[in-house]
């Protein structure tokens, strides 16, 4: 079993949960139907099954080497990059006046969650692509965009995006990488950056990095911050390869997981100055790069919740087939041992990892949906999905991450001694997924964007719009005699969340911004359960829906069991965390340095 | 700065909270005061700083390999092995007749505890020979400890527990090997024993290593196992070694973490049966090793808490170092960046840190002082430790694996990027951690002996005890009126939790074992949890007292502080855990496999 992802969980969040029918029905859709993303389903589940996974632990154990020369990368990796490119996913979802397939966001979704599951490292090369691809395709000019966008969807380029410097990560307006104009329009780049994924290596023609830079004379910090193109080399007239740019790896960083994209430390200039072209107007690249952040940030909640899916399939087969152990009544030390599934504890874990797992992964291709609606609904819709990728973006991008590692924790622990073991991938999964926190915004300053920028915007609209989203299921649940209880936990959540919130809008002009947001992170974490809880339970009420169809019981009780555990297990600890919330703690504020 | 950890958080548990000294006035450890035991921890200090931590890293990246003849582990793990024998700590706690220091346990564990956080791979050959001659000092015949318990005192064996066959890892009552009886009283054995640590290795003259197997014709499951001490070489009457004894090395795991400890696949009989010796009675081996069960349960907490401390003090560290961003107040991007300790939410994550770490290491730090008292106190004294440690077990080696490893989680994420790198050891810490829920008896296993065993145990003494004895802590900080409101929140933790488990007992009879017990690993987390708060409130009832007394102000008032982190921020979560299990929610159980 190679338990990448369950084809039938996928189905039923594209067409069941989702409705990626009805989505294919906008004119910017319509030249897809479901036969086509079906065919694009099984394809893609080919090419991860024979071509991703199957090196998967030899690309972890064999990482990116750096000679001084060049860098060496297991030749697998290019084999399965090749694979995809010639299956014409790299441009699943650019427009087809681009020389992409114009298709949803959502299916993207699922297509990159597959490849995530099966082989995170390796996949990094073509998200990062189009992540890249998407942000010329928005903002580039239509001559740059023939230049290095075109080959990108071709799959001949790869791309990153470089915005980090060794003494400023997550502060992003103190970047000192400087470019300086040319007389012929072009910049010259001198500076350092790190934590460059896929800036370096030899499995495409060309590395188109996107770069954040200061032109000398503009405003101090984020608003001075412009965005270029830095090939890595320089493209001629003609579109052939032309000179080597004057950008080069300094080293490579050897990271717990992710290991097989590699990871790149850069200098600009070491010589005469690095080619770079704006992208765009000058000191507007912050912007640029915010505007594809929501899409950046579904990304990274996707990897983590389709490294939780992985495990938690890894986790269940081995349950069903170890035997260990007797049922507790079973006093007899002569009879078999029973498959360790069968013991509460080990039911207990499953269920949880589902109930995370699949949660986050529902969350993330909500999100992806709602990507669509903005990019292609009508106006009314577009209004909506804005409001509500608004607030959802930094839950998107944490809760994922929280509960996805959690899960891998607990996918350890079902297979016990064998789980810490590199014999089975679970240990990896975990490693892997331990980035998610980090990059793209580190989890605290998802807390910040949440309460500090998402709440407060436009007077609470984005949060109203989810409260609305989110009654209109308590509504729907009420309807259904046996989610009664839930229906009533949930509006109970949002109330005591709306209520915190408020409260808390209400002190914080007396206490100050500080003690606002002191613990943001914990509110994140408060208002995630909330949402995913609502994901559940709109999930469980399709389910119930489908099941009174008569259709793929096991999956629909499934879904209704891990809502059922969610409502139980998890959403009562928001209650704690409201009554801290509330009260403005500020106990870790209070606290000297000196006296940690 | 090493920060392996604090001599003055060390010096704060053993004499201040845990009044070492008043411990050292029992007959039993008389031989020594707080000089001797200082310069033992001063020169602790200096061998693990200048043996241990220097090659960690190197030993991570380079674990031992077997090329099918022997084991090739780097020589820096001998060269400190021999500076810890030099310093004559492999005798630390045993009797003196022994040829050991007959120290207290409690100090041992401060030893044992420097060593795990300076380099847990190369610390775990010397705790399990330790584990094993504990084993032996109170089950061998006074000829067997000559042979074998001597040597290992005087660091020239080493010892390891083999108790897991890779069918039967947990349920122990399944094993297979055999020990067949020979007429000279001497048996042999036949078998294959899984993740044996420290089982082979060219760093001591021989390994003892403590096998469990059974004597054919005995009683089947754990009553029809027998412990035997099977050497890798046999012992000559003169004590010089003898012949290779058949038990050979079939392959070794390859782990996640803890890589430095060798963990191996043993065959035992291949030839012509592994000779071995029986220790005690026949079929008394489960209880023998049951017998110090508490001690290695406590080790194993331990090493979770050192993990965690240490990667606190990096976390720390490096917080007060990397500057980045400003504080929330200053808009001014042209103002220098400050270091990140200044950001309420590393300080969050910093005070979490530390109450989880210190807090786990105060446990353990109790739980070992508790041993000594067992061993030499009063009659009165070794009743209660001896139901203290009954129902905390469970709990010291369950609480410090959960939240030591959050803690390391978290010490990643204080570091971002930088400590998702193995340029920083807190990815190393966080990867060893892992393994501390699943050695030694499973977290769900823990869960059942707290819940099944040690709760009903007695009709429900060991549980009352621990009861008092928080109680009488509510009592003393009661008189603190700083502490009235911590006071109050542990006294009424203590009441909800022992509501729940009288709750609990009372429907057991109606809903049956498997639903009392289907949440039992939650029941170990909150207890755990109202555990950990005393803890934290007779830590911060002796930094009070400190404090009057004008020492030390900054560790006082941080321990403070972690105790109002812990009551704040943590304890409420029981509420929420508390109802789901007076409930007896059998939501997990009643999940069938087919739906997973």
């Amino acid at each position: 079993m190679p338990n990448i992802l369950r084809r039938e969980d996928i189905a039923f969040l594209l067409y069941d949960f989702l409705d990626l029918e009805e989505l294919s029905r906008l004119p910017h859709f319509a030249d897809a139907d479901r036969s086509v993303y079906d065919a694009i389903l099984d394809s893609v589940e080919k090419i991860a099954e024979e071509r991703y996974q199957p090196h998967a632990q030899k690309l972890d154990a064999n990482e990116p080497e750096f000679d001084g020369e060049r860098v060496y990368i297991i030749p697998e990796v290019k084999e399965a990059l090749d694979a995809f490119v010639e299956a014409g996913l790299m441009g699943a979802s650019f427009d087809a006046d681009q020389g992409g397939l114009q298709l949803p966001y959502l299916l993207q979704t699922a297509i990159s969650a597959w490849f995530s599951a099966a082989n995170w490292g390796t996949s990094g090369y073509t998200g990062l692509t189009v992540a890249a691809g998407n942000l010329l395709a928005e903002h580039a000019s239509d001559a740059q965009k023939e230049r290095y966008l075109r080959p990108m969807i071709e799959g001949r380029y790869f791309g990153t995006m470089a915005l980090s410097e060794p003494h400023a990560g997550s502060s992003v307006g103190d970047i000192r990488t400087r470019a300086e104009p040319r007389d012929d329009g072009s910049y010259r780049l001198f500076g350092n950056k790190m934590w460059i994924s896929g800036a370096d290596h030899e499995m495409s023609e060309n590395i188109i990095n996107l770069v954040l830079a200061k032109i000398p004379g503009g405003p101090p910090g984020v608003r001075g911050i412009s965005l270029f193109i830095v090939p890595r080399y320089l493209v001629n007239e003609d579109g052939s390869r032309g000179d080597r740019n004057d950008v080069r790896l300094a080293g490579l960083n050897h990271k717990m997981g992710c290991r097989g994209t590699v990871n790149c430390v850069l200098n600009f200039g070491d010589r005469d100055g690095a080619v770079g072209y704006l992208v765009g107007a000058p000191n507007c690249g912050l912007q640029y790069m915010f505007s594809m952040m929501n899409e950046m940030r579904i990304g990274v909640g996707l990897s983590a919740a389709a490294l939780a899916a992985t495990g938690y399939l890894h986790a269940l087969d081995y349950a069903k087939d170890r035997t260990q152990g007797r049922r507790l009544a079973d006093r007899d030390p002569q009879t078999p041992m029973v498959p360790i599934i069968e013991h509460a504890d080990v039911k207990r874990m499953l269920l949880q990892q589902k109930a995370y797992a699949e949660g986050a992964m529902a969350l993330c291709f909500y999100a992806a949906r709602l990507a669509d609606e903005k990019r292609a609904g009508d106006p009314t819709a577009q209004e909506k999905a804005t409001a509500l990728l608004d607030i959802l973006t930094p839950i998107v991008k944490s809760w994922p991450s929280e509960f996805g590692l959690r899960a891998n924790e607990i996918a350890i622990q079902v297979f016990g001694g064998a789980g810490y073991t590199r014999d089975y991938p679970v240990e990896r999964f975990y490693r892997d997924n331990r980035l998610n926190h980090i990059h793209e915004g580190t989890r605290g300053i998802q807390g910040l964007d949440l309460l500090g920028r998402k709440v407060p915007m436009n007077g609470g609209a984005p949060l109203r719009a989810l409260v609305s989203e989110m009654q209109a299921t308590v509504h729907a649940a009420r309807a259904v005699p046996a989610f009664a209880d839930m229906a009533e936990g949930l509006e109970a959540a949002i109330n005591r969340a709306t209520e915190t919130t408020l409260s808390m809008g209400s002190k914080a002009e007396q206490l100050g911004q500080e003690a606002y947001l002191a613990n943001a992170t914990i509110y994140l974490d408060m208002l995630g359960h909330v949402v995913v809880a609502w994901i559940w339970l709109r999930q469980a009420l399709v389910a119930h829906e489908k099941r009174a169809g008569g259709a793929d019981d096991a999956l629909c009780v499934g879904k209704i069991m891990a809502c059922r555990y969610f409502f139980r297990y998890e959403l009562p600890a928001i209650e704690a965390q409201c009554a801290l919330l509330a009260d403005m703690d500020t106990t870790c504020l209070d606290t000297a340095a000196e006296a940690l």
